[in-house]
């Protein structure tokens, strides 16, 4: 019972011929979501259909259990096939609602050097999109924005929630004196590994590099190794430039791992932080707003200062609200110059093409002091179609 | 060009045919995932191989670019094949090695009701070791653990970090004075949505019903909807069975969507976190402990209590490292009636059959006024393997 009947070697060529077969069938099924795409733009229906999604993971999870295969099993990998389907009908879509705005190699800034998390969430951008990049990395944020503004670059990648690298109110701030319109957003996971540049063992390393959130994040693994010091540095691409110049078995960088090639390194130890998951939003900008097709969600992001009276920011949160508009973000930053206003950022699940959209800015106008639409994009993030596995 | 070649139905119909054979591979694959774990036992190879898994990636993050497929798309499908099949052998391995603890029907207690996410961690853990439940609900950890000790159930669940159901300082307490073995970890997605009873929208709802924590873990979202009253209940099925009753437009449960069901619940809005990915780490007991085959990664649980000297908890840790034994968790609790004691729960990454870990256990007896151990059981967390994908 215990015994095989296939070799190892056997085994591993009938895998061969099962994910070749798996890679050509998820071929075949991507090139038909542009079909299906298509035939949205006809009957003008919107790209997801919960329902229909819903059926379909119920189905696949009925016959599934048919072949013995869990539920988890199977949503986790529809989900994946489903996401990859509705990322590419919209990039599909919006190519054709902005024929302008398409690029075969996209310039694009971020904060540099080449590896850090806002670079890698730059490729993982575009290469949906299947463009090419041309990378400029920058200094700093300041810079990411002015090479977009003077024509340099075609698209800025700045972070806005929960970032690793440097911090998120400089972005806000930039934002604010900005001309530039958010045209896009990608979330990125943030993995961090301990990564060195010759083969060694955890024991022997006596010096870490990294900038100072990872150190944060991965606390309670860097407390397991006892009495290491901990070199800081202005980025985690940085550190991983560090590490790899001193090629010794005694010093690791922590950062992520499909970077670490770039500069030579391996993992040595991968995924170190105290959360297993932890995700980084970015925002896309470039010198022209995009139009967001009707089939597809939007979000718009606005920045507004209210009246100096208490409870001006609930009306404003109200009008939202009455129109039935979802808000998904909102933070609040001080105006430099002005100790006495606040300017608040606001995200909103709406397309500025709708009547209700329209509306609401309508009455924001009349309601701030200022008020300004900084982009109206699509919503990258595919939420996952629940279902009941019960 | 933006005509569709197809009709709606047809492509539907061939997504259809496709998703089939997907299926059929996935069973065929996992078929042969068994067949590899036997070819391990008799070359007494472990049954993860890192070198040969980033070859794999590699391999087809190749073909998947010939074929147009983007490299994070085709990591994710294979990382959950790979998840799958790593999750297979190790069940199948550790049924071999403990033949006696095999159960085609386990009684499970949890913190109740049915719906709860401890309910669901259940499921899931059994679920992938094709093992039907027989489901014990109980009022609080220490009858969870109660009904085991006595015999009424074979395991029991109980969340041991970042948990949304009750504190985990009790659970801790429960295992400072049970004779019950670790012999198990799972770890559950949280996923947060807003349930309604009958048909409505968000705009209607002016009464939530949820745990403490969700209202925590949501505040965002929750601030977007104004001013919508918060009701307490011990858990989000408490609050679900609530909610069910009413059978209002103007109420909703705070809760996860693969419970809905049970109570007649509907997703209004889904994944309402602030943070989009949470997860809560659950462990399983049962009155034998298991035994662990060398083939697949262990982690075991220790229990013990320092001399009140300054320094003598760090000389313990650098038992483990001396030794090459990863940490992954350290807590403290205070000893309860004695309160110049306190008590350290440790988990480390090592199977108590090896050398270096009963090395270590006789080093920490010599250091600690107690130690013991509550379980040494399979690492169920497949890390996934990285690749460089520049």
């Amino acid at each position: 019972m215990t015994k095989p009947t296939l070799t190892l070697d056997e085994i591993r060529k009938s895998v061969s011929r099962i994910d070749k077969e798996i890679l050509a069938l998820l071929t075949e099924r991507r090139e038909l979501s542009i079909e299906v795409a298509k035939s949205k733009i006809q009957t003008e229906k919107p790209v997801r259909d919960p329902v229909r999604e819903q059926a379909l993971l119920e189905k696949l999870v009925k016959a599934g259990k048919e072949h013995g295969l869990d539920a988890p099993y199977i949503i986790s990998i529809f989900h994946s096939i489903i996401e990859d389907s509705v990322l590419i009908q919209q990039a599909f879509l919006q190519q054709l609602t902005n024929p302008d705005s398409s690029h075969p190699v996209a310039r694009v800034s971020f904060l540099g050097p080449k590896g850090s998390y806002s670079y890698l969430a730059a490729k993982h951008f575009f290469t949906k999109k299947q463009t090419s990049l041309a990378e400029l990395p920058c200094q700093n944020f300041k810079e990411v924005v002015e090479v977009v503004e003077n024509g340099t670059a075609d698209y800025g990648v700045l972070p806005i929630e929960n970032t690793s690298s440097g911090s998120i109110n400089d972005v806000y701030d930039q934002l604010q004196h900005t001309r530039l319109s958010i045209v896009g957003e990608i979330t990125q996971p943030i993995e961090h590994c301990i990564l060195t540049a010759v083969d060694t063992d955890l024991e022997s390393i006596d010096c870490l590099y990294s900038h100072p959130q990872p150190y944060q994040q991965c606390s309670d693994y860097l407390r397991s190794l006892g009495n290491v010091k901990q070199e800081y540095c202005s980025s985690t691409a940085e550190a991983m430039k560090k590490v790899a110049e001193m090629k010794s078995a005694n010093v690791a960088a922590i950062g992520n791992a499909s970077s670490a090639a770039l500069y030579g390194l391996k993992p040595l130890k991968a995924n170190i932080a105290n959360q297993q998951e932890n995700h980084t939003r970015f925002i896309l900008v470039a010198r022209n707003p995009v139009d967001v097709t009707d089939l597809i969600p939007a979000k718009t992001t606005f920045i507004m200062s209210t009246a100096q009276e208490a409870g001006s920011l609930v009306e404003c949160l109200l009008v939202f609200r009455n129109h039935g508009i979802n808000m998904t973000k909102l933070e609040s930053r001080p105006v430099m110059g002005n100790p006495w206003e606040e300017m608040f950022y606001v995200d909103v699940e709406g397309n500025m093409r709708s009547d209700k959209m329209k509306l609401a800015l309508e009455e924001l106008t009349a309601l701030t002091r200022y008020i300004k639409v900084l982009g109206c994009y699509p919503i990258e993030n595919v939420t996952p179609t629940e279902i009941d596995v019960d």
